[in-house]
């Protein structure tokens, strides 16, 4: 049967200082990295065996990734790294806290950027510190300077469809260690939610959401591994 | 220019306890986890930038791997896991100490198995709690119950030459973090080195060998990036 583990990362130093990271390339903190080794023994304990991982390029989420393998005993799984798994691109946000970001845009405006399903900030600046353009991660990709959720979900989109699906149509259990934002779409594209209601589906960090499919990949059942720390659902 | 990095996995629990380990899946101890991110420090400070890396599909070279990728800020390359990087299998020595393969079997044949190019132990016994042939990393595979070096140079070759090496010929840098005899096997491939002269090379642990290549993948220079702990190195 089709299984797939969602494990969002785990607490990163920006997240501590919250700050917008998005595509910034911010290490875990050291409870992040427990954070993930935890999620790996839930995996371990729940006695799923891993077919193959997905994780983003950026580090926090492919050390939560090779931490949560290591702690399941199945560091031998293949993992693949994909830009288009990446964190939301917060543009011209990026490196700014709330504070700033507040003073730079005003309360209501961050407001409509963090909760709305369409309306991307501002692009990055020319020359900023966190132009990843040059970045030898991305060569030969073509990236976006700022996105919403909804462009976001499109360029996981070709991903999904393209790897992961057809992973899971085979019958495989995958794990997909990302961030906030590439989970959310693609819980989106699973649920077949409404723009609005994605906007309520947050996971936990580190805390293994294991959905069970069918051969459409419709889900059949949906669990937090750690069942102390669940968030809401959709309903299935 | 064809650059190929070569990563001896650090320190594990059974190389602390003399034991011959062979395919048997031991972690790093802690001394072995901080040579793997000490590799990767001086990768860093060498100004290497990997592009691929490939490993076994044993936890010590993963995560020698790992760390090494880590410490470098270069997580985000893509890494291989295949068992044809393997340790040598050493078949029915498997989990032995010094001591108890003495007893079993004599010093002198001990030292032949050991010190000689193509005589394998006996092979794996059948029941043996290190039977791996149940193992899901490995299905599919056609696996040996013993190994000699030149046993194991002939399943890393069709590694060497299928994946590793047209990667190399594009010019492209490979990491390759792996066990002391499959990485002799490459450098007895590299260096064209006869069956005696193999058996006197051996790389100490955590320590890159950086070998810059011709076209043809003829080693040009080749330097260790800890020159203090630098074991001798077949002549150019």
């Amino acid at each position: 049967m089709p299984t797939l583990v969602l494990l969002r990362h785990g607490q990163s130093q920006w997240n501590l200082e919250n700050r917008f990271t998005g595509w910034v390339d911010v290490n875990l903190t050291s409870e992040g990295e427990a954070q993930a080794t935890r999620g790996g023994e839930l995996i371990k304990a729940e006695g799923i065996n891993i077919d193959e991982a997905f994780t983003s390029v950026l580090t926090r989420a492919i050390r939560t990734c090779n931490l949560a393998l290591e702690a399941a005993g199945q560091s031998y799984v293949p993992v693949v790294k994909d830009w288009r798994l990446n964190e939301r691109h917060y543009g011209g946000l990026t490196g700014l806290d709330k504070a700033e970001t507040a003073a730079k845009h005003g309360e209501e405006q961050v407001k409509i950027w963090r909760r709305s399903y369409d309306v991307p900030p501002p692009p990055l600046e020319a020359g900023s510190a966190y132009d990843f353009k040059a970045d030898r991660r991305y060569a030969g990709a073509t990236l976006p300077d700022t996105e919403s959720l909804a462009t976001t979900l499109d360029r996981v989109l070709p991903m999904w469809e393209g790897e992961i699906a057809p992973q899971l149509k085979a019958g495989k259990t995958i794990l997909v260690a990302a961030h906030g934002n590439s989970i959310r779409a693609i819980v989106k594209l699973l649920f077949n939610l409404s723009n609005e209601a994605i906007l309520d589906v947050e996971l936990p960090t580190g805390n293994p959401l294991v959905l069970k499919l069918d051969d459409n990949l419709k889900p059949l059942s949906a669990k937090y591994l750690d069942t102390a720390r669940a968030n809401p659902l959709p309903v299935i």
